[in-house]
């Protein structure tokens, strides 16, 4: 059976173009009553790109300033799904805005909970190959660095902290271990 | 050099337990502006418990109802920071009141941003030796169930969607890939 959280009561407190803030009352199971910060999200999708260049697996990365951290993070390509679009749809664009790859074929690697005490975001993230570099048209606004990395330095960056996103972290980690690659 | 926002106003939308909610307006390096919706949070920590028994790697899962998606949950023992404190000695809390396993050794395993697109949470991974089981003293209003639970049936649960936690998912794999094991 398990235990279950019944919703009582809820406000918006904040409704955004990214987010929406509710805070929920809910019934335990204990019957006490609690709140619940809840941030709700209509998702997320992105792209783990790999291209071998000379023997060299190189991974497509871009690099964005995200005011939340106050600098430029290193992240596979990634957006904001529209509320109830196909999760593949959304990644090809996203693919295709932030770093002009275009084409090939995109499978599900790995679908992610980012934070699960206060959102409900949910992170589809995809595996691309065959793709092609068509012209670079970043969404206005967007401003990307995109490189073909080579994935020992993205393992190493990963290592030294200087990779952190976990959507990016996760890809790149079960890509390595799906196809054996040591680190 | 790189890209850079600067903030030029912001409101607080909302202080609650969890977090508190900004919206900023920030300068873009090309002169324009843009809000941004601010998810402030103070960290999490978690921990990746491992042990062996019978030549058998397991793995501390808890299990918890997490409202945001409506179902119980397997993770990691993991929790929220207390206002500038220490991610080891949260840690280290966090591990005995949802698991009662108390002593041995946390080393930081891995440092994760869940969403940064609009959370400046950061998630410390440490990975702990040599515990041992105190009597199991959940927080009140926690209901966690615990299990040491076969890294086989882990990794084949995060294949089929049944784990879907990031900080558990790249835990886990990070676990994997440092220590040779095959998925």
């Amino acid at each position: 059976m398990g235990f279950f959280e019944e919703k009582i009561a809820g406000r918006t407190v904040f409704k955004g173009r990214i987010l929406q803030l509710d805070v929920d009352r809910v019934r335990l199971d204990d019957g006490s009553v609690a709140e619940r910060e809840c941030v709700r999200h209509s998702g997320g999708a992105a792209v783990l790109y790999t291209k071998r260049e000379g023997g060299i697996c190189k991974i497509l990365l871009v690099k964005q300033f995200r005011y939340l951290y106050g600098k430029e993070i290193w992240e596979i390509p990634a957006g904001k799904l529209e509320v109830g679009e196909d999760p593949l749809l959304a990644a090809k664009r996203e693919l295709e805005e932030e770093t002009g790859y275009i084409g090939g074929e995109l499978v599900p690697l790995l679908k992610i909970y980012p934070s699960v005490g206060y959102t409900d975001e949910v992170i589809h993230i995809y595996e691309a190959k065959g793709c092609r570099a068509d012209l670079r048209k970043p969404d206005e606004g967007e401003f990307l660095d995109v490189k073909l990395t080579d994935l020992n330095d993205v393992l190493k960056m990963i290592d030294e902290g200087e990779i952190c996103d976990a959507k990016t972290v996760a890809a790149i980690y079960k890509y390595c271990l799906k196809n054996g690659i040591e680190i």
